[in-house]
């Protein structure tokens, strides 16, 4: 295994301690499964190391009992299952609804998110078998091991996604353990749901009748209105985030590329929190038209995103190159980010917009013989 | 029962053959389950009469066995649950796309949707009964008794869905039998999809490994990007329409109303196929400011609409009113219905806007005395 020197050198870096990272967007968009190395990193605070032999998650079910389950418990009492999802921040595209008004929290481009095969068990299989029954208007609460302003990280989920069947804890991601920075040993992936929903390092689940009260679930990631400032946010009126947003980016070619005349390949990602992708469209001019890219979907569809790719044949000069996808429910995303503007830039989702310069083609033998 | 030319005579009628007709907005934001009288009527053919001791259901399910069930079947062979949902048409605020180019179709105006207590059986409970099991990329074909063009009505959706908690055959509405006009005896209700996918006057159903051949399914109902007419467009590449998008209407005041000077009371609805909706803002000046509406949610959420209500202080002279909904995934309604444009005129699902005038105030006593 790389050190987590190395790989922080691969990645685009906003933070150290907390460790905040996201990769390239080429690199982003060059594998369909996202390598461990390659996934962006958000943290909170700094990042516990484990010992797998003594670690425990206690669980509280319905029933008041609690119980204590070793990494060999989630093994061998548990079927083992593997999902396809992608995980994104919920502050994946910050850096654009910079534009309108200034925003708290880390830039990010469009690479906090990332796509695995997780393997481990259904959080469903374990809930039932610790006497949960479906139905009730009830939540299920993580809390791990890293610490935020002097608590423990912690954060919840409605019984109802708890019990859904693509809801899991991963001790795997793409085949292997997880890596000390995405959560190793055990991770919850909650797919179609915000990042900071899927707590990494787990000690501790319980259900309750209500969310956590854990500052991160409580006070943090609420949706505002753009009148709504710091000030005068009230975190019992914002919108808790859950499901994300239907959202795409240009991974290639990179803002402010030069490029060669002649056809010019465009590649990206298309994701919605829990629909299909159907359609996505690109522009060579900010817009004023359309071509349909070609999509690639996932055996994980929804909850895994969809790469698509078009060819354009773009003039000499400059270009803005647009990007935007269609869910199944055929709604599609705004051109700007002004009407989701919200003073803390979580769910950036406008159309993802690259500048680009097109040289002038050489005309090689335009005069014959003038190079002989 | 009130006669069919009675119920007639409180809509506003599309068409007599095939009976096409929408209730006025105002008497639709009345009650929050509309009354069967004044929901909307959408046929394709002639409405059949059908005999309730007589009518069978042929099922075909997985075991290749054909079964014939009763009316008296369903009632006593299945629980009785009830569910609040709402149903619309995938042509609902056509009218409001003609802004940008024709589209076929009737003109409907924004009452093409309508909210009811619909009691019957779950499908899922009547498939596993016949055989079926969750989880292969299977559909569920129904056929109706009402023709068009020479052959029976047909419609298909995902097992998914049809095995859905909300998927029922439905043979009560608000705690009465059908109406002839909305399926006597028994009709489909898939919850949070467009009502083309909820056949009335059901005659049989059959599970199969692709989506329903007839052309109800195959050709029509299909979402076309813009640039796409009917000359051109190929259904095989159509996006097949099943989700209902995020959508809000004004119901009162009514286009066009001449109002009083002070405070105006707003209201509509709200609704989205599958999510709940969790904020509608209300503008007095067509978008430019916004205000945020008290929502009334239902039991039913997110398969039954929210209502929404707001008051308004307008001043003298003439005003476009807006509404826009916000999803639980954070996304909202175009302002124009532009980029959505289709040649058939599905899911206009941009700001719903109606321009009122209202009078100068008139300032009774303002010379104290002068009427004495």
């Amino acid at each position: 295994m790389s050190s987590l020197a190395e790989r922080k050198a691969r990645l685009i870096v906003h933070g150290d301690r907390p460790y905040n990272a996201e990769p390239p967007l080429a690199r982003l968009r060059a594998a369909y499964r996202t390598p461990a190395e390659d996934f962006y990193v958000r943290s909170h605070g700094d990042l516990p190391d484990l010992d797998p032999d003594t670690w425990r998650l206690a669980v509280e079910g319905g029933d008041g009992a609690a119980r204590a389950l070793s990494l060999h418990d989630l093994r061998t009492r548990f079927p083992q299952v593997t999902v396809t999802a992608t995980l994104q921040c919920a502050g994946n595209r910050r850096a654009d609804m910079r534009a309108v008004a200034p925003v708290s929290g880390d830039p990010w481009d469009a690479g906090a998110i990332g796509t695995a095969a997780w393997t481990g068990v259904r959080l469903g299989d374990l809930l039932r078998a610790a006497g949960v029954t479906e139905g009730a208007d009830l939540h299920v609460a993580f809390e791990s091991h890293d610490r935020v302003d002097g608590r423990p990280y912690g954060a919840s989920i409605p019984l109802a996604k708890a019990m859904a069947p693509e809801t899991l804890l991963a001790y795997a991601m793409n085949g292997e353990a997880l890596l000390p920075e995405h959560g190793f040993p055990v991770r919850a992936v909650v797919p179609g749901f915000a990042g900071v929903r899927s707590p990494k390092w787990l000690r501790r689940l319980a259900v309750r009748d209500r969310p956590s009260d854990n500052p991160i679930q409580a006070e943090d990631y609420k949706l505002y209105p753009p009148d709504v400032g710091a000030e005068t946010a009230d975190p019992a009126r914002g919108h808790t985030i859950d499901t994300m947003p239907l959202n795409a980016a240009i991974c290639e070619p990179e803002r402010g590329a030069a490029l060669r005349a002649g056809r010019t390949r465009v590649r990206g990602y298309a994701v919605s929190g829990d629909r299909a992708i159907v359609r996505v469209d690109v522009s060579g001019n900010g817009g004023r038209s359309w071509r349909q890219a070609d999509l690639e979907h996932a055996a994980g569809a929804p909850f895994a995103w969809t790469f698509w790719a078009v060819e354009l044949d773009l003039p000499p000069g400059e270009h803005e190159l647009a990007v935007r996808a269609w869910d199944a429910a055929g709604q599609t995303q705004p051109a700007l980010p002004d009407d989701t503007w919200n003073h803390k830039g979580y769910l950036c989702a406008c159309w993802h917009r690259v500048r680009v310069s097109v040289a002038a083609a050489r005309i090689d033998g335009a005069i014959p013989g003038a190079h002989d």
